[in-house]
């Protein structure tokens, strides 16, 4: 750390003027990350900022993006450990910097020994305010959302949090258009009723009340993945929720055999390719139960269902779902919104949206958000 | 290293299929990268690979970048001292993937103490042989051909490395439009004649035959900067000269006082404005002898003058020197090539070139390069 | 005429290869065309082609574009009277030229004297087979479909044929884009139920079977207009229906009152801003029984749902209708699909979508046709 | 004319507020245009306008675009004859409705019957002032400033106005993009010293101070064509010469054989393709004369040699040239300017440049040239 001996630690939850994006269990000592696009926000007035994450995986390791009054400048993998990260030195002290360390991966279902954590900065400076931004906005979603195949060539097949980013998907960008704070729900393979491979137990719903239910194992469960989210600090003004995509790969996949009892799960294809009615009906009664859900947790936001970056052919049943969740309760702030076609031109890598696509997506989107948001 | 324990360490010096960018002075254990852009390449079949690096500083601290498949991936600054770096983890085994670690700052002259080294690699894999690029561009140049202000916010005024970028400035995107492995050799601020506050010292072409000239203190010295460089190794198909805009800002700036000898240097400018004759002549005659000088080391290259990102004014004043040296020489492969000028879209940090006016440059740079190249 | 003296006039009834974009009542002599979109298409081997066009109107001019190779190069209005205008003189005798002569104006309900018609050429060439597209789409709509706006300034105001396009709206961009022959059914204002002012003769619906129904004026009927038209002749692949704008339009203006019989039409808003129920169940009815009707006369077509470049509102009911005409006929070759909203930067002349917002949607719109074409 | 019976004739040059735009003789009645993108521009406050045009040709036709508050709606070839066209109909006649006709088509040398007259206008309502703009430009050059090429599709080979484009090219582009009125003198295949197939005839200089030297014939003599230009009417605060592509196509043309005196004219390449010193050096002496001219006729203006749409070839004698007219006359208002090449991309009809190429021209062009004005 040549030329930085002169930087003071601070434990980040000392330090009065602290943003966290993305939903936490409240802990500050150490700030633990769960989700892909949470985020450290800092204003700093110094000439050099360190910060000291820690990170663990069995499986998948965590990444992080550094931006700098916006802009990023940084972005890297974490080895497992605890360090020191500069994020930068060599400026201008009486400069006041806006920072943010973003988690650039989503929370790993799969890997219960994965975890983020940031415990103190090392700085000559001083923490100012953090303006909030005049609109919230929550995501829902499951690859597409957790931007998997933003990053990398559009040969690459391996399935590896290098492909993932949180800076460049829709999210992000969308919510720079809107000129929001956002929180991101997302989870890779998932879906409302079930995961891509007909997988009950890989539906976002069950778990929306956690900070973040779809972790395992055990230190997850101690850093307070598993309890109840704190909604009442944090309601948005909008909450997208873009699922369906694997929802609709189930009925193209093997069924699922639930190992411990046997019991055998398929969304089912008629003969003429087209969904069963029977299997379509239990997606559609599982949109509507989370849309219940949804506003149980979120009173007055909008919650807008958007889908179709890779194709739309649940549509028809999403439409069905909402019309019959406003039907039977009234409830009014609920719509659907379609997202454009991924095409040869804005594929990504893993065939999964790239940059261009999730920047064509963002710029639909918040238009659409913005009309939601001015009431017209 | 989490899940990595069965890589096995393989010194660089040790593996057959290496491929170095950039100017070295031909040790490989350690290797050490000098300029920016300079790379060590890999085409690997592995699982996974860790590599060795070894940074040191006294002010300014160097950044890298890492390509998968010639993708950028990761971007990150080297803390001072020597660590393993993961480049990729958990993948395909069996496929191959194209590694490229890039220096993304230049070289720095003014801080002795900054170096940057490669040691070894951990993996489980294989090194397959790296096909050569069908041509080879050299890029000459100032702070533009850094890549300074590619990265960062527009409101950035520090000077300090993170703003700099190899990968994403116009070297790599001509020399990927051309399909051209390519080096670089490029100083801010400095000249053909003078810097850009007229210290006769920084100029390119003094230094340009050593392996890298420019640096200073003993461990450069040691590490083979000042060494002659091996020309016969690396004749480019094409040197791009892109400089003179300090030239001109020297006549823009007060003198430079030798405070050895009391000496006084300053570009004039006439009362009405314009480049004082004399002084021109000076720079015209640099120009001249650069030409001289970069001929005696490339003799078969096109050398090609390019100019113009950051305004016009000298550009007569080139187009006279070259002229006189192909007068005086009959030496018929040298020309011009204007740049196009950066505007307020395309303007990045530190009011210079950003990513869009690189990219502007490298699609017309590579038009005018490649009808060079086909010889129309 | 100068320097074409030695052109030889043919009819164009007598003209073995001419084709026929749009909906004709069958006579060739003189052709008359309706729709916009509508078009003369001939593959001329020539020096000079000029063209005898006859134009009537009351109150709304027609204009044509003429296309040599698919390059749009001359537009124009056409006065009252009949007129020879040369296509092109000139030119290479021995090359083939594709000429396309095509309609600028929708069909013009409000101009009972509004016709246009085609009568001879004058060339020294002949004339070569034209071959047909793989795909044949139609277009019903409203003035989104006509291309009302994509031509003129943004405060343009005037509701005047010179803002339309029949050459440069989605529909002839979506069929280059898909490779296919098309037809256009269309006008301003009009809705599935009722046109925006709540005239439930502004339905497109009714006349669907006619040539051109939705004209007035003994001429027009004289010209076969209000015939039958013959479907089994041109059955398309994929009937785009662009309704639904003018319908919620009607919810948001006030009533019309039918001053033969002193009925009064309203579609009706709620208190709180929402579509009153029994009038948005009378656009779905409305809805269904126009997709009866569609399939009644296109046996084999998807039938595509398009909504969206000026909002989605009836979007829920549009989903809603097909879903019942899907379930009460076990038709499954009819879908919905969003068009991509119209945005500040893309709108064109009186606030309607400019060329921009007609390029975006036929990006989109034929991305998703070439899935339904191939099967996909 | 239908419904526009009310309108009344009036003859051009008994309106007020009438703006030309473009070198005449003077002579208002009727106006003659000459040069492309000559036009005539109105201010009118009706509900309709028509204008009588006169045109005339042996060979070569004219071509006219309408535009309409500043965006084309009309471009029509003219039959030989005295017509009456639409320019507007069915307007809100209180609006004030901006109005340019523009000449489409270059001089046209090679065709003495060639002429574009107007005579009159007809409408119900009245015209107003027309602001000048801030600045004025002009343009100067060949089949590029033309607009040879705009239209059309890439395959077209012929020699014929149709593909000729005086509103889609640079000139006009630059001019809107810098807020300039502007005047074109300009003639395909012409250059500084010869034609590119060596005609001495065929250069611009030696008519520059003519209305429209290079016409020929009777009528065009009447007309004023050969009377000497009113300069001191209209100064442009920037002169372009787009001069020298068909002077470099001379050295690889055959030569040209004076049929009079059977003198033989050919700019000579060297063994080695390069070009000839002596041939070179009467290029450049012409470039010099050239540029003494224009100072000649226009005391102020700064005058920007602008090249290379098509390669850049002759660049350096350019530059020589240039220098020489500095370094002899110490007039300093004098600059050179290289313009992006074509690209595959961007090239239009006949292997010009394109609609993208004159697009992307105007951007750099007009940046440059604002520098200028603003004295930076």
């Amino acid at each position: 750390m040549n030329g930085d001996a002169h930087l003071q630690v601070q434990r980040l939850a000392d330090i009065e003027h602290l943003k966290i994006h993305g939903r936490t269990a409240g802990d500050l000592d150490p700030v633990t990350l769960f989700w892909t696009g949470s985020a450290i926000e800092l204003n700093v007035q110094a000439s050099g900022l360190w910060i000291e994450v820690e990170s663990g995986y069995d499986q998948y390791e965590s990444w992080i993006s550094i931006l700098i009054n916006s802009v990023p400048v940084s972005r890297q993998m974490l080895n497992a450990g605890r360090h020191w990260i500069c994020v930068f030195r060599g400026m201008n002290p009486d400069a006041v910097k806006n920072i943010r360390i973003v988690k650039e991966v989503q929370a790993m279902s799969g890997d219960p020994g994965c975890y983020l954590q940031f415990h103190a900065v090392r700085t000559d400076g001083a923490f100012l305010p953090i303006e909030a931004k005049p609109y919230r906005l929550e995501f829902i979603g499951d690859s597409i959302t957790s931007g998997e195949g933003v990053i990398g060539a559009r040969e690459e097949l391996d399935w590896i949090p290098a492909w993932f980013s949180g800076v460049h998907n829709y999210t992000a960008l969308t919510a720079e258009a809107v000129n929001a704070d956002y929180r991101v729900i997302s989870q890779s393979g998932w879906g409302v009723l079930t995961s891509w491979d007909n997988n009950p137990n890989g539906n976002i719903p069950d778990s929306y009340e956690q900070v973040c239910g779809l972790l395992t194992g055990e230190r997850n469960e101690a850093l307070g993945a598993h309890k109840v989210n704190d909604f009442a600090s944090w309601q948005p003004d909008v909450v997208v929720v873009n699922l369906g995509t694997n929802d609709n790969g189930a009925f193209h996949s093997p069924e699922w055999v639930d190992e411990a009892t046997g019991q055998r799960y398929k969304q089912r294809l008629k003969e003429d390719g087209s969904h069963h009615e029977e299997d379509l009906a239990a997606f559609e009664v599982a949109v509507v139960k989370f849309l219940v859900k949804l506003r149980q947790y979120n009173h007055s936001s909008h919650i807008l269902w958007a889908y179709g970056m890779l194709g739309i052919p649940l549509m028809p049943a999403i439409y069905r779902a909402v019309d019959v969740y406003i039907q039977s309760t009234g409830d009014k702030k609920v719509s659907v919104f379609q997202l454009p076609d991924m095409t040869s031109e804005t594929v990504g890598a893993r065939t999964h949206p790239g940059l261009l696509a999730h920047q064509q997506t963002a710029q639909e989107l918040s238009g659409y958000i913005k009309g939601l948001l001015s009431g017209s």
